[in-house]
């Protein structure tokens, strides 16, 4: 039995990032908070979600709670939930209640079993890392999904580059050292397909901080911390690996 | 011959309310204001218009003048009139002429004999009566045409429900007594298609008053106030009677 | 080599206003400024563009210089412009670059001698000169569309009509000689299609002046002074004439 109160802009973003790779997941209802991961159907792609229970109006769960969600469910009914407001969620071992306002939704669980088993959250070590706004990356991702399907993120000593080509155009964003809030000038650069990063992104607003750590062809990490701060959102993404 | 003068909004509305159900109707021009109804071609609902003369700006008609009209015209029309346009209406035996700004727009008749006869109002006692935001009614229905094709609205002691049940999820409205402006806690109980409901409340906005009469497994009627309080628009539904 | 700086609002005319008539165009840069001419396939329609250099923020451009430009992608790219952003354009022999904030696109040329050849500009003189607010006749145009697929410009002593027939409705703009910046009370009357004037509106907003010179059953020519009067753009467009 779980009893959370919450704003709504995070139920929203925590719906939005999970279904960007699933439509099933386990929500964990932990002593630390809400905890969800899952890996997309074709294992390119990673999703993490965490809610510290400080970020809760109020949170009660009794131990270590799973909840089994669908959630496109969820994702659909938080499209008529403002950010602004107070939304109550009581989850059972039958379903799964979102109250606010004068509305009551219910929704049956699914039980956990029946849902893929959760990934290990693998551990690399990325050599570059990059602070910088989440919404000029989300910026960049947008135009370069326009003229092609892949894009090479890339760094040196001068700072982080974003390159898409096209068949007969091609466009570079270049954020030099000074523009990012924090930079180690660790060079790096992988490939990695837009279709995912076009679904990432659509958590992220100008203001919020994204930490990227790049390697070289391997898995890129992204770290958003969304929702006024409130819900962090890492996304683990493969590499493309292609012949230039 | 009509001549007549009005805001903008209250011809968006008439057509707009008109256009939920029929692509013709009659529009009479009496001593006491313009009134049109109609049923739709399945029989299950009606919608009865009235604009009272007091919220014309300026209300000339030769005795009772019937106009057919295409309202479907009529409707795409007011899409380019704003609300605050004043409008000028010309009917005269052949033709409708609205003129607004610099725009005189004109459109033929229908001879009023070849639409369909007009429904008598059916006289039905239906013991609960509520009276609530029109907004608010709005949103519940449009939430609860997501998950599911019809809806039960219930009555009882504590107040009014508006209920949806779709495979997996359900969606209930409470609004307590405390929370309507008007409600003889009478007990009621009916089911209705959404389909027709989700036409409905295009009209209703935050602010506007709606009042509700509902029976068991009885048809309801529906009051919106609109446009400031200048049009009144009443829809009568048929229940869908169903095996629960 | 060319090297110019202009508001981001002029690049997203220019382009718009090409786009309507042609995929590819030459892009002349001479002392006087930027310049560029097309009809469409069918030889109905001619657009001329002119951007005086003082226009611009910084113009350089060494002697007369051709680039031949896939207006299709300039026009996709200026979409991500704001229309105050700074955009600095760098075209040499085999590129066009277009930077703004972080972003630098670029585009490879297409040789110019294989854009079709340009059209000479037709020495006309039409009678009737209207001058007017762009954005009323951006309206009258949008409506106008909604109820047929052709528009009578028609002028007399009184003023300028717009008119429109439908199968059963007919819209009429009345712009009386009051109403006009300018009127030299000629009359004239033609017939366009909508097709072209629908296309050539999207560059037009409230508070651009229009310039309309018109004949009988001849072409007309109509000027826009659009972003802030820093761009021309004048189209050409043949006469639609039918058996009234």
């Amino acid at each position: 039995m779980v009893d959370v109160v919450l704003n709504g802009e995070i139920l929203k973003t925590v719906s939005k990032a999970m279904v960007s790779l699933v439509s099933e997941a386990r929500f964990h209802f932990k002593e630390e908070g809400l905890h969800s991961r899952a890996v997309d159907p074709a294992n390119v792609a990673m999703v993490i979600v965490d809610v510290p229970s400080s970020s809760f109006i109020k949170y009660e769960s009794e131990g270590d709670f799973v909840a089994g969600v669908d959630v496109n469910r969820i994702f659909d009914i938080s499209k008529s939930i403002k950010n602004d407001d107070v939304v109550e969620m009581t989850i059972n071992e039958e379903s799964f209640i979102v109250k606010f306002g004068s509305v009551k939704y219910s929704v049956s669980l699914i039980d956990p079993s029946a849902i893929r088993k959760e990934p290990r959250i693998p551990q690399i070590d990325l050599p570059a890392k990059i602070v910088m706004d989440a919404g000029e990356f989300k910026k960049a991702i947008v135009a370069a999904d326009k003229i092609s399907d892949h894009v090479v993120f890339r760094t040196n000593e001068e700072g982080f580059f974003i390159e898409a080509e096209g068949d007969v155009d091609r466009i570079t964003f270049s954020l030099s050292d000074a523009e990012l809030a924090e930079f180690n000038r660790q060079e790096a650069k992988s490939m990695f397909s837009l279709e995912y990063l076009k679904e990432f992104v659509k958590i992220a607003s100008s203001g919020d901080v994204l930490t990227i750590r790049l390697g070289n062809d391997y898995p890129v990490r992204m770290v958003f911390e969304v929702a006024g701060g409130k819900v962090r959102v890492e996304y683990i993404l493969a590499p493309r690996i292609e012949a230039e």
